[in-house]
């Protein structure tokens, strides 16, 4: 377990490093993570590079047992640069170059950026890759921040017809996957291809968009994997992560994964406006986090550790509130926990975010906590050895998907995220642990799988899935699902496509619930009546054998008493469409009907809400759980338990009703 | 009567085809609109014409009795024609080039442009010129749309300054006309001149504003010639038309009309946001399209047929819904319907933009109900033959006003042309057909004139309407009425200017109404209070023989108990003058009093809610009168006849009180 | 005291000119303002002067005894100039050029318009210089209008490097200042210096941005300076001003309004939108430019006289609104009513915002109202010499505070000014006179000084409040005062830096109140709850002597019953702190506390809600004071007087209770 903080020597005179060193210590830091930001100070000037700063403070950190997690500084490449190679900076689609004065402000395919990328990755990898203080490295800074992943100047538009041609090898081939025969807009030559730029409206072709936002994807990843080879070439026992934000959607960060050692996350719970959202938001970026890798453990490389803002500030963290989200990362599989940052600093556009020390720099109220968790983390460390979340349930989230919802909304103020999170939302509150996944990943082991807005999927994605439903799983997915190719194409086939048998239904009609109208809908199982919103689908049971059965209708418009939502027996699982927005009442009572089906059931019954309980499972034979609650609540609550535990931090033995504080957490165990 | 869709073959195999025209046959089309959006398949390179694959078409066509309207394809200029001349692209007041990804991405003023519009048509024009299966001709495609009528580029500056030069001849008469003394701002020759571009803020000058404006529109006729005038030279007997969209407004439509040999009409009820307001809306439409060209009847070349929508869905047209708009369209005097489209696209920006047919491309719901349709226009259309719409009541709209109140709303959020809809909706909910004019239409046969916000007219407007009343004609109009000069310029009489000996009254002072502040309105005549809201004129009777009198009078504010409606007895008609904005009621009872004392009645009495009645009539001697009932609501209605007549698809004789089930439609007919 | 109007007789053909001086004369005018966007009419091309028209216009002018204020025409610099040097135009933050047809188009530090600028303002001076009958210039107009004090442009950059040049001396020293270090954006060379311009977000270090803000507010002085040296060199006995909107804050005018002899005012009351706060709204206007010099008395340069508006208009001043507000303006300081405009231009921009006279230019009701305005302040004028406003309260208004929040509001919706203006009115209200004053003002004579935000202030500021409350002073001020060098870095000291010792409290944690949570506050002296929100600060009461005591205290939340106001005994004074945001109850009972500690009255007690009083008085021995009381309200209203004065139009003694009609004013005088 690392335990530590985000640190910038360079922000500070040096003479209070061996302070700072020391009131790290006594907070059992083990870990800092320094220099992701600090080109201009280990290159002042082209070619000219100084570590030796970096060599001292790190020398002070040993000597204080604090290891280091080097970042790459890419992310803010000096202004030196920038004047010599103007050409560095993005461009939006007005063409307008995005100026100094904010980091992210390079592109992806500049050729120069990549040769200077290449020139200072190598200069510190080759200076401490066998370096053992560092056990770690963080490649550039949180991908995709602040609209940063797509671009639109020339080095683009060449890369992206590059791109193009490897994916589709001819010009016609371009033209058919579009289907730029419409309006004219057929491409003779590659020379005529050109990117979504500003044009007469921005509703540009489908296929095109789509393809950018793939193309400027992996633009993100091609850029990665320079820095990854370098780091591979000269390092030695020391790991490669990024710092991913789970929410960002400009990159596949599945696909960004996969070269990474780990991944990491940076999480901010307080920056969710709405105060009884923020548990549940937290979560989900750890749940995504831990997915974007196979569902293998990560490190939280930015833990909120005050009040973040750069002109506004969110709330400030309440006295034990720092401790209740650190302890939710615990839980939900962190294995580092390294707060940003250790001091606020006085200047610059981060000087209202705020770390553990204020400004003036003394130990106040958030270094007392923080000190607290370390000595908790430190018990807790031998028993979180070798333990992850443990899921029965796979919840698909697909950045083709939501690029292709973000392209065409299909119903005004749409949001495919949103969409997806009203499921999430289902088993956080139901207190079911989930495995936010890929469409490509392996759904060995789960026993029920949830696809929101599968519109589109690979045909290996969509054999998986009928695999796994004829070994007995459950499925669920809904409105869209299967309407379109992978070429962001409508199937000509009928719907709903490729899971038309899958599902046993069919779908000839379909269209938008207007505004604030709301459509009945009859729950057959419980007979409760509850709305739908937005899009409706009409829906046709195949007559075909163990056809599909309705588990609920409509109950107006010209289709009322026609299915709403069908399931379909199919080999030995079961196959469940949704065919229209539910509201919470409705999609309850229909999870709630399969997960019991399902035999899936929440970590603990009976929670109050607002307090989460999640487990870490060991992978080996010792058959440890260690059980987190966490009471995120203003008030005193009381959480019935399952069965006798040993409380991790007193080593007593507990059972029956146990009483939480407001913000406090418990951590418990057991072993088979 | 033509009957059919808009088809395009280049956007399916060429082997599915004939199934398309068998199936259009099989719904009784007799014509297809095809090619307007095809450019790039007619001209694949610079000079290299082929209408191979639209012969064959046409003859397959043919050989099912459909002929066929051609658009000309110049509303997308295929890319390499855009990479050849960059300069053809429109620039915004940025001066931001609006490149290419959707259509209509050129200027109206580039001249290698019109080279190549010119060649493209005469090619087209030679070929199809005398082709008996062309009956018509659709040039472009919805001039005006998505903003495309004003372009900043320097073309366009050269173009303003040559129409500046002919219409003032002198750089001193373009000073005088816009009053550029004020702020420095004169100009001393002619290449001083600029467009209303980017500057420190947008309100220009309002006279080079509403010139600008001006200029724009005469740019889109001047383009237009162009075509109009190779047609007219290689065609014969073949219609020339323009697929308007009657409320865009930046193309004043009266003048585009005057080339045409009629004027069409693109109509999406649906796309109106609520559902209540559709009828009217659509209806407007219709009441519009038929003004542009004098009261003739039109055609509809894209009548919805499905759900409409780019990136986000209107709503899906429910069973009956397509029916009951056709026939609208056809009371308010379309003869020609024209759907959008034949089968739903799987690719491209309108994927989404539903047509008869799915994706898929099997016959479902909506092409079993044009299918219907079709027998019934069948058996309709000889009785249609010879017949159009008329009305009593014309109502004004001028494009110049409603640009000047653009640019100078005078209220926050007053609008002219929902001003102008408060007296359509009157009209509309009253049962009364109006026509929709220009202010230079020739009133003779109206009983009643109404015209919002003349605040400018031409003097031959003005005696024109001077003559109406006097031969006995009713005016009504109101707020601002008269207040401006026709170059933009504010009047130096007393208000209301021109207007003022017909009206009777004087204007010295006036205002808004703030925010929610509502002024009380009392009726002279019935004694009711109704409020008004917005402005408020304080209204002077003119010591005149036979002078104004009020119709009702404020009841609050400095100018309580002064006339805030007047009437005044002019020749042997009478002027009407509303000072303020009404509201529903208020207003009503102020035109309700009016259209009785002209003599002016409904269509038929006491129609439901949501039920329409139109007729058309016999232009020759028969005394033919198609009334046509349309049942809008979700309801069954019942409606009272006034007179016996035959149901046109039964030839049954029907009198008294009939019934409609929802969405359906009667239609009735009636000899003199 | 000066009575005219705005004049701009190069509209008007020259045998209107006579009518007008008439007109005014009979109006009892003694001075227009003229030339002040004449530029294209006084150089109708490059060096081609023509003062003639303005030669004849002042002499008719004289004849009828009206002098003339000129203004310098440089807010409208004319078409062939800005042809002949493009790059005068401003540039936004884009790049885009800001181009012809509005205003201001101008960059101050372009080399260019300086020159051309220098031209016409010496050909001006030298002209009339001499002149008796220009008793005044103003400097161009309205500067800081529309957004137009900030450029972008290459001349701002290399001009803002030598700003930065003389002020910090070294390229180390602007790195120290802006803390570049963080992220990379050290700058090694002056040239590698840039503007806050487009970039990723528009977040720019804050050194950066404010320093930005200040070098802007800077180039528009040193702009003004060149004018002030060409006037000085050639008047004589002329005043030399400036039209200030006071609410603009693109300029410092404090700084500004140095140079000047003295400094004006342009005041549009029905510009605000909330009827019921325009007459606070146009009294902080009065005070703000009152304070701008110091406290002295100003000229009002452009003076409400008809409904204002460019497109859209404000509110028609009602019968009598215009008279109340000139006393208004005189009440708080006005030497000079000029009225904008005189008659209500026909065309250009502002043919919408009406002046004295309607378009067509015969007199009408605003015309008798300004005459009878006329006649009671030929009256009134002895009894005004001599006198001014007089005030206990001192409330600080800062620009570099505003600006600092501007940058960085800490909470969503916070607004500097708004803040600044709960305070105002809370005075307005209470009917208790308050000058607005600079942080760097003489507090000598006050007994309260009010300072709301003063994030930063200046070491001579601070050292100059410590000892006016060691003087016996009371000082209120509140949230994040203290927290901030003058560089707009955060102190490093402990909360709230320079003022903890006056204050004495520390504060170690502060955050946000969020969306519409609400703390409870706990007035300890009158025992009421109120609510507090936005923004909370932890008050600790430092151990010090004569410490700090609470006032109030919060009910809730982790901070509950610690001190939410405190007070401390400092010196022979007292200094208050709020340490949140007090909504108006609770504000107003903290205050009410302080005011009459500090033995400060309102000018009557008792006024009805909408009446206000204001008193000039004498500055030399007579001690003369002049009551104005304003019946701002629809109503009759009842105001009881303190003593027997004498009515200043009727001479007759009056004392007790008075009545005002709706609208009306009373003035009434008393002597020692």
């Amino acid at each position: 377990m690392y335990f530590g903080a985000c640190y910038y020597p360079e922000h500070w005179p040096e003479e209070r490093w061996e302070t700072d060193a020391r009131l790290m210590k006594e907070a059992h830091f083990n870990v800092v993570r320094m220099a992701e930001f600090a080109w201009s100070r280990l290159e002042s000037s082209d070619g000219e590079f100084d570590f030796s700063w970096l060599d001292r403070i790190m020398s002070i950190m040993e000597h204080y047992g604090i290891k280091t997690i080097l970042g790459t500084p890419t992310a803010g490449p000096p202004k030196w640069l920038m004047d010599k190679h103007p050409g560095i900076y993005q461009q939006d689609m007005y063409e307008r170059m995005r100026g100094f004065g904010a980091r992210r402000h390079y592109c992806f395919n500049n050729l120069d950026f990549r040769m200077y990328t290449e020139r200072i990755v190598t200069q510190m990898a080759s200076h401490y890759g066998t370096n053992t203080n560092v056990i770690g490295w963080q490649i550039d800074n949180e991908f995709g921040m602040i609209d940063t992943a797509r671009c639109y100047c020339s080095s683009c538009r060449q890369s992206f017809i590059g791109w193009l041609q490897r994916k589709y090898g001819s010009i016609e081939a371009v033209n058919e996957a579009w289907g730029t025969v419409f309006s004219s807009q057929t491409y003779r030559t590659w020379d005529e291809l050109h990117l979504p730029a500003y044009a007469v409206h921005q509703h540009h072709n489908p296929g095109l968009a789509l393809d950018y936002r793939r193309f400027s994807s992996d633009s993100v990843n091609e850029y990665q994997r320079l820095q990854v080879n370098i780091l591979r070439h000269y390092t030695t026992g020391q790991s490669i992560t990024h710092n991913a934000m789970g929410k960002y959607n400009q990159v596949d960060f599945y696909d960004m994964s996969k070269e990474l050692d780990l991944i990491s996350l940076d999480v901010y719970p307080n920056m969710k406006s709405e105060p009884k959202e923020r548990p549940a938001y937290a979560a989900e970026q750890h749940d995504m986090t831990r997915g974007f890798k196979g569902g293998r453990n990560y490190w939280v490389l930015e833990h909120q550790s005050g009040a973040p803002g750069a002109v506004e500030m969110a709330p400030t963290p309440i006295p034990g509130e720092l401790r209740r989200w650190t302890f939710q990362s615990v839980a939900r599989g962190a294995d580092a926990i390294v707060y940003f940052r250790w001091r606020t600093l006085p200047y610059a556009i981060e000087e209202l975010w705020h770390g553990i020390l204020q400004h003036h720099g003394e130990p106040g109220r958030k270094f007392e906590e923080v000190k607290q968790v370390g000595v908790e983390l430190k018990k807790l460390a031998p028993l979180l050895t070798g333990t992850s979340p443990c899921a029965k349930v796979a919840l698909i989230r697909c950045y083709n998907n939501e690029w292709a919802f973000e392209l065409q909304p299909h119903m005004k103020g749409y949001e495919y995220i949103k969409h997806f999170e009203m499921y999430y939302a289902y088993f956080y509150d139901r207190g079911i642990p989930v495995d936010i996944v890929s469409p490509e990943a392996d759904f060995t082991g789960y026993e029920l799988v949830v696809a929101p807005n599968l519109m589109m999927a690979k045909e290996e994605s969509v054999q998986a899935l009928y695999r796994f439903v004829e070994d007995g799983g459950y499925f669920i997915t809904d409105i869209r699902t299967g309407a379109k190719e992978w070429n962001n194409q409508i199937t000509q086939k009928r719907l709903p496509g490729q899971f038309r048998d899958l599902l046993g239904i069919g779908i000839e009609d379909y269209g938008i619930i207007e505004g604030e109208q709301r459509i009945g809908i009859h729950n057959l199982n419980n007979g409760k009546i509850s709305s739908a919103t937005m899009w409706y689908e009409v829906i046709d049971l195949l007559a075909v054998e163990s056809a599909a059965e309705p588990m609920a209708v409509y109950t107006s418009n010209y289709f009322r008493e026609t299915p709403a939502v069908t399931r379909r027996a199919y080999g030995k699982g079961c196959g469940v469409y949704i065919g229209t927005i539910l509201d919470k009442e409705g999609l309850n009572s229909i999870m709630d009907q399969i997960v019991s089906e399902a035999g899936i059931t929440p970590i603990l019954d009976g929670l109050p809400d607002g307090v989460e309980a999640m487990v870490r499972v060991g992978t080996d034979d010792s058959g440890r759980k260690l059980l987190f609650i966490i009471n995120h609540t203003e008030d005193v609550v009381t959480v019935n338990l399952d069965t006798t535990y040993t409380d991790a931090m007193s080593d007593r033995s507990v059972s029956g009703a146990i009483v939480l504080a407001s913000q406090d957490v418990r951590i418990l165990c057991v072993q088979r």
